[in-house]
């Protein structure tokens, strides 16, 4: 059969292989890896390369993605609070949720008991990045009391989230403030706290200094997994692929044209306006993709001698002046995609999907 | 029943007006409207509110959008360039498609010729915005002399594109390009061209001075029929509906905590290093949509007292401190969209459509 294009390959292989070194990393030092998997927008294939890979916990922040990965054979996470209007939903197709809000947890209690389930609630803790959580310390105490009386929903721990919304790094200082709470709760309430969530792919940077504290044992691993990188330092983890995500895409125009667009500027499709400079004629290529399916500042070309112009919704423009194949219209060029070119293009119903073993 | 969120509420009448209104003003200047429908990703609904508004031709990017709406009662044109490995289906499912390369043209003519169909072709001429088109004239000529030799396919016109990669405005000077090549054509070939199809919604401008080029008899409009506004003028049509597509989406959590993150920053979840002014404590938000479905700069909360801070892939949190209204957990707030976030909220699988009549 004839492939289609564009196609996003995904090296399933690759990926278990990530996961058994980050899990084979994280089990020396007492943490388990949630395998996030959001960044596929619930693909069954990835869930389980994860599982594969050693992940007993999968981890989603889309209710509609757990719908579809019910028969995994793994625990599913919901990553984002839930919203109320969901939560039949949420307790149906998930076991663990992140949770901030008492009226929220109420809900899900209700109806995990409609159906005779046990809901697992981590409370999330806001240590400075200002996304999700309770920020205050009495208010995180009387929502723990709450959660207790609940009969639909079991305190499992707490969790917290970084380098999201406000990029604050994971620190020893601001994981201390789980720890200090995590005292109190088992003082005050006489049980045991299961779960200290420390955070996601960007608390690897405390791991390879050997500051994670002990009390974490529990990371929400998505980027780590699928990349092997570790964004906050640009650092790798040494045997790890960086390229089990691949994208193929056709070649619709080839033409030796300016390089600098002729006539009066105003604003390109998505409201800028385009400074470009004048490097004499050049070969140029559009491809069938655009920036609904990736996003340019997150691919690069596996040619290192094409270089992306820029793009609108459905193309991309490349200048193929300096490369030393001899590329024609219906040739396929590849390109390395990294965590939002990954996001766009498995969101898109307009790219193929192709999973190779 | 329950709605369900976030949803993204199209208001169809509201699309059928602004296209009348469209279709009326471009009557009376010898202009046939394309209905572009490719914001929506084949939205059935909103080609058909399209076609009620006097369309008679619907253009999409994707082939797989025109798959989907194949029994609509309107012609169908393919507006991105099609793929060699994908002509079956171009000629299979679209009536017209935009071109700029023999070697496509041709697989489009054998694929043609094997169900019996005559492909229309629109040969692309860039004159300036340096995304897809011919440049220069001579191979325009022999590109027309080829295609009037081939039997599946059938020559219909040409067609440029602005605004789009380039940012370049449409004027008289740079749309004089098609005129001489039209008469060019129609003398060396001794045919009449039957199409000029002058651009895209950026076109209006000219529209309003008065400046459109009596040789132009087609435009390919979508945004000016979704919203009623001329992006490169930032002006917009009279008695037009900028409103036709709204954001529902529910708060996850409502919390008074700092304005500022607290911590060593480094990078958020897409790449950058976020800075913020210390504001105090702040009411804030956070509903449960992020940048996977939509573009924080390209929409607008209805409350007008309401502020987007920011957002992350599943999140965007907003200060609701200066609002009037009461608003808890679960309670729904509503947006404006504009292009870009439109785009997005009609490619993630994970919003809700819902059509109003």
């Amino acid at each position: 059969m004839t492939k289609r294009y564009p196609r996003v390959e995904v090296d399933l292989g690759k990926i278990t292989h990530n996961t058994k070194k980050m899990v084979d990393i994280c089990k020396s030092i007492g943490v388990e890896i949630v395998g996030v998997n959001k960044v596929t927008c619930g693909s069954v294939e990835v869930a389980n390369a994860l599982i594969e890979g050693g992940i007993k916990i999968i981890g989603e922040s889309r209710i509609e993605a757990l719908k579809g990965l019910k028969d995994i054979k793994a625990e599913k996470m919901l990553l984002r609070l839930p919203m109320i209007s969901n939560a039949a939903d949420v307790v149906k197709f998930s076991d663990i949720s992140l949770n901030s809000e008492i009226k929220t947890i109420t809900k899900l209690s209700e109806e995990s008991l409609k159906i005779g389930k046990k809901h697992k609630i981590i409370l999330m803790i806001d240590v400075g990045d200002l996304r999700e959580g309770v920020f205050d310390e009495e208010d995180a105490l009387k929502t723990v009391e709450k959660i207790i009386e609940l009969k639909g929903v079991e305190f499992e721990g707490l969790g917290t989230n970084l380098s999201c919304f406000g990029g604050i790094m994971p620190t020893e200082e601001n994981l201390e403030k789980l720890n200090r709470l995590k005292t109190k709760i088992e003082e005050k309430f006489d049980i045991k706290v299961n779960t200290i969530s420390g955070g996601n792919s960007s608390s690897t940077h405390l791991i390879q200094k050997g500051k994670l504290p002990n009390f974490v044992n529990q990371l929400r691993f998505g980027t780590i997994l699928m990349l092997g990188t570790v964004e906050v330092n640009d650092t790798r983890i040494d045997d790890t692929f960086i390229d089990a995500y691949k994208l193929k895409t056709e070649i619709i125009e080839l033409k030796k044209k300016p390089s600098k667009p002729i006539g009066t500027a105003s604003v390109d499709a998505f409201g800028s306006v385009p400074v470009f400079e004048d490097k004499g004629d050049m070969i140029r290529a559009i491809c069938a993709i655009g920036r609904q399916d990736i996003d340019l500042d997150w691919m690069k070309p596996i040619d290192e001698n094409i270089e992306i112009l820029g793009g609108s919704s459905d193309h991309i423009i490349l200048d193929l002046t300096h490369t030393n194949n001899n590329y024609d219209i219906g040739d396929v060029l590849e390109f390395e995609l990294n965590y939002v070119a990954i996001l766009r293009s498995m969101t898109s119903q307009f790219i193929y999907k192709d999973y190779l073993k």
